[in-house]
C-alpha cells in the first residue's frame, strides 16, 4: 500500500486535505495511508497515523525521510504576520527545515541506488511577488517578495526546483491564494481579516476591518485549496516543462465585494458586525500584495477554484456551519 | 578612514576591482582602504590587505563581518559546471556562506544600535534565468533556473532583498552577464569557451568550440564587470523600489559573430585555431541560459557595458596583451 504523508497536518489545509484524502481518495492513485506531522494536533483531528514533532530538529526531518513516503505534502509554516515580526523564527521554521528535509529525501534516493524519488507538493504563497503589479499578474512575472515570509517561500521554490531537476525528488510549489473563509480563530497572517470579516459575523460576533474597502485580493476556499494539492499530487509534471511553481486559479474581488457577498447570504445586521478600525501595519503588509492573477498554465493543467466570492462563502457556511 | 571589503578577491573580477579601486577610487566615496579575502591570491595579486581564508567555515565570515566594513563586494562562489557536477559542494559554497555572513552583518547592526547598515553588492548572474525565454527578457522577467549555480544565486538575492527590506544591511543583487573576455587559464564555468576561442588564438594556442557557433549569448568585459560592482558601490538604493536585483547591460551576440570580431582584428590564421568540438554537457547547459535582454532599469540607473564584441576584444587586447 502506498503512503502519504502531510507535513503540517494539524493545519487547518492540512486538515482538510486529510479529510478529502479520507472521503474521497486519489482518483488513479490506487490505496494508501495517510501520515499527518505537525507540532500539535486538535482533540478533534482527523488521521489514524498523527505524529507529534518539530521539523526544526533536524533529525526528525532525515527520520520522517527515512520512511520513504510516496508523497509529501509540505505545508508546515509559520505564517506571515509572525515571519515578519520574528526574523529569526521566520527563517529557521520557514526555510531550514526545508533543506534538511530534502537533504533527507536525496540521501534516501541515494541509498535506493535512485529508485526512491517521491513526489513532493510544498505550499508557497501569492507573497512571494511584490509590486508594482500588472492589472492581472501573468505566470512569467518576476518574484520580488516584500516580506520575509515571501523570500522564505520563493526561496523554498527554489530548492524545491533544483531537488526535482537533478531527479532527487518530483516537485512543485503551489502558490496558493489567500485562503478563505477560513474556520476556527483568527491566526498571525496579516490576512486573517479577510476570512474574519465573513467568519465572526457569520457567528454572531463583531470583526475588525484593518484595511480600506477598495483593498483587491485573491481568493481560494479551503476546499480549492485541498482540490489544488491532491490534484497536484497524481498530476503528470513532465507538462511543467522545468517551472516547477505554479501561480494557482483563484477569485479576485475588493474587501467591499466580500462584504456585498455576505450581505446577499446574511443581511444588513451581520453586516453591521464588521467594524472598520484602520491598522497600519496590516494595511502595509497587504496592500504590498498581489490583487489579481491570469493563471493560465494552471488552468491549463486543471487547477480549479471558486468563480464568485459568493461561493467562497457558500463553501464555509455549508462545511462549517453545517447547513446550505 | 572607510574601508572596503571585497569577497573573492583574488578571481578574476576581484582582482580587475580591486585595480580599479586603487586606480580610479569612487567618485564622492572619500578615501578608502581595501581589504582583499579568498582561498588564496595569486603572486601578483594586487591589495595591500590579502586575508587568506574559507567563509565556508562560519566564523570566518562573522570575524569578517565584525570588522564593520562599509562597502562589502560579494564576489566569492564557486561557478556554473562545478556547482552542477558537485550538489553538495555547490549548495554548501554559493548558499549558506552568504547566509552566515548577512547574518554576522545583522549582529554588529544589533551591537551597533542599528547604526551600522553597510552596502552589500552580490555578483549574481543571467544564470537566475531559465528557458523559455522571449526574444529580449525583460526587468520583470521570471527567475526560473535550470542550474544548481542560478538556483544558489537566485536564493542569495531572496536573502539580500530581504536582509535590505529590513534594513540590516543595504545590499543590491547584480545579475552580470558572461564575463567575456576572461584573462588567464579556462576555469569550470560552463560558459568559460566564450572566453577561450578568443583568449587562446590571440595567444596562438587551440581553442575548443562545443557548441554551435549559431549559440547568442550575453556578454560583458572584465572591465565593465569592474565599472558595474565601482558604479553599485555609491548608487542610491532608494532608487531601486525595493527590487534590490538587476539584469545588467551587456552585449548580445552569436559565437559566429564573435569569431567574426575575432577574423577582424587578428586574421584567418587566428580563427583557425578555433577547433569545433561539440561537447553535449556543455551544450546542454549553455543553450539553456539567456541570450538578450532588455536592462532598462540598469541602464536608467547608470550602468553601462560594451556595445559590440569587437570592444570586447579590444578591451582584452589593450588589458592583458598590453597593446592596442
Amino acid at each position: 500500500m502506498k503512503r502519504i504523508l502531510i507535513l503540517g497536518g494539524g493545519g487547518m489545509v492540512g486538515q482538510k486535505l486529510a479529510k478529502r484524502l479520507e472521503t474521497q481518495g486519489l482518483p488513479g492513485f490506487g490505496d494508501f495511508k495517510v501520515t499527518l506531522h505537525d507540532l500539535g494536533f486538535a482533540d478533534d483531528a482527523v488521521g489514524d497515523d498523527k505524529r507529534v514533532g518539530n521539523l526544526s530538529v533536524l533529525a526528525e526531518g532525515a527520520a520522517l525521510a527515512a520512511e520513504r513516503f510516496d508523497v509529501i505534502f509540505f505545508l508546515a509554516s509559520i505564517v506571515s504576520g509572525e515571519a515578519e515580526t520574528n526574523f529569526d523564527l521566520g527563517w529557521q521554521t520557514n526555510l531550514w527545515p526545508m533543506w534538511h528535509f530534502l537533504e533527507g529525501l536525496r540521501a534516501q534516493h541515494r541509498a535506493t541506488g535512485g529508485a526512491y524519488v517521491p513526489r513532493l507538493i510544498f505550499t508557497s504563497s501569492i507573497a512571494v511577488f511584490g509590486g508594482p503589479y500588472p492589472d492581472k499578474i501573468g505566470d512569467e512575472f518576476l518574484t520580488s517578495p516584500q516580506t520575509s515570509y515571501g523570500a522564505q517561500k520563493a526561496a523554498c521554490e527554489l530548492l524545491v526546483q533544483d531537488f526535482s531537476r537533478k531527479g532527487f525528488i518530483d516537485g512543485m510549489s503551489l502558490r496558493l491564494p489567500t485562503i478563505c473563509v477560513r474556520p476556527g480563530k483568527a491566526n498571525l497572517a496579516a490576512s486573517s481579516f479577510f476570512s474574519g470579516i465573513i467568519r465572526e459575523p457569520l457567528n454572531g460576533l463583531e470583526a475588525i476591518l484593518p484595511v480600506d474597502d477598495t483593498v483587491r485580493h485573491w481568493h481560494a476556499s479551503p476546499r480549492s485549496a485541498a482540490g489544488f494539492l491532491a490534484h497536484a499530487a497524481t498530476l503528470d509534471t513532465g507538462q511543467l516543462d522545468g517551472r516547477r511553481s505554479l501561480n494557482l486559479p483563484g477569485l479576485s474581488c475588493t474587501v467591499a465585494e466580500q462584504i456585498e457577498a455576505l450581505r446577499d447570504v446574511a443581511g444588513n445586521n451581520v453586516v453591521a458586525l464588521i467594524k472598520p478600525r484602520r491598522d497600519e501595519a496590516v494595511a502595509k503588509i497587504v496592500e504590498g500584495w498581489p490583487r489579481n492573477f491570469a493563471p493560465d498554465r494552471a488552468t491549463a493543467l486543471g487547477f480549479e477554484a471558486e468563480k464568485t466570492f459568493r461561493e467562497i462563502v457558500d463553501v464555509y457556511i455549508e462545511e462549517e456551519l453545517g447547513r446550505r
